[in-house]
């Protein structure tokens, strides 16, 4: 199962050289991720608020392959390689949605944290099981 | 030779779970990226709003080490491991300027492109002269 | 006629205080602008990138009722109190999507500008008759 | 007394129309404002992050007099035009560095606030004595 998130671009992600500022994209493919845990009850809102679980990022590996322009609908997918004890691999696929043109290719490992004390902790069940699912 | 920009982190950098969010490590590249390039004539700046000459983004690696937190500084050195014909990897390790903790490691290829037909160029010999003086 | 446009609270949005970051309101409000000029042909991104038209900032104004925090929707209502023969005067009123309760109120006077020289133009009839259909 | 903060125009903060997004300068003013409370011990970040008192925006007003460009360096001087009992006003005057001329003027109202329940209390003496030391 692949969750699909479709962004469009915003006037203040677009650089002086007229392209999406590289460091958005790992914006938008996080905004995909809190879309991704809308599942839970509250969302990851609550994770991170009430719960205090978070999901700092451990490594991140991007594939630029084409340029976004403004005016673009940024779609991204999301699939999960891996799911370890205390952490977990997502992958963002990000591409135009008008067209399907390959924008790029994101690989994040993430631990699953204690945010208090911002140590890592063995996954809970309802967001392993989220994870599961949607495993590639 | 290494340049060096330190950067204390700002208000709006940090995230609800209290630390520097990730994709900002990456502006804060960036700043340094514009720092780094300050030897030319008008900067940085110049290069984008006269000459038109940028350097979108290929592929990034990251690996975090430690968080960082408000209050903090960040120091982050940045060498050239390769330059190649249209294209340069800059690696930028980034240490919390306290004491020296380790932050983060990025490895940045990017092209050097011609911004108004978004196409890979040969590397200018003036940029070229800045990337060569800062191999590793 | 009023535009609405419903903005979910993200991640990046929100700051160490656990609120939206204030200068973040007015993205908001940037964003309903963009919505607010999608019945153009090629919407907000068309005018900037094709036709060259801006709404440079002159003045604003905000009153901030109540905070908005992380697992909110902002809900942003933009009206048209005034348009001259170069700028315009556009309000936006926000409020909590899930009770109504007064977030924010912008008014926000902007000029219509050729981008490529900054200067004030004449509103061009397309975006008079967008302007006109929502006076307040 | 007046507190000055120099601040470059960074790539980021450029839009797709050449100047900087207007938002952005309200992220300068804030930066100047956390040097302004440079002098209390750990600064703004230990405010925020042990004392948990912060300072809320309640009233906002901008006029733009200049745009700024990539390259530019915005000079920002911070006066106090009031102090009161548990709010106080911010006036910052942005100009350009290089040559004095006017970019904006901003006035910010805000509330000292209890972070934790975000509620108004009486200013701190050592925050009141900052503050009455830059009264305008």
């Amino acid at each position: 199962m692949t969750v699909v998130y479709d962004r469009p671009v915003r006037f203040e992600d677009v650089d002086p050289a007229g392209i999406v500022f590289f460091p958005r994209f790992l914006s938008y493919c996080h905004e995909a991720m809190e879309t991704f845990f809308a599942a839970l009850p509250g969302g990851y809102a609550a994770l991170i608020t009430q719960r205090r679980i978070g999901f700092p990022a451990v490594h991140l590996e991007v594939d630029f392959k084409s340029p976004l322009r403004y005016g673009d609908v940024a779609r991204i997918a999301i699939d999960v390689p891996h799911v370890g004890n205390r952490s977990a691999t997502l992958r963002y696929t990000l591409t135009r949605a008008a067209d399907g043109h390959a924008i790029a290719l994101v690989t994040h490992i993430c631990a699953i944290a204690a945010l208090d004390v911002l140590k890592a902790i063995a996954i809970p069940d309802d967001i392993r099981a989220v994870l599961e699912a949607h495993k590639a």
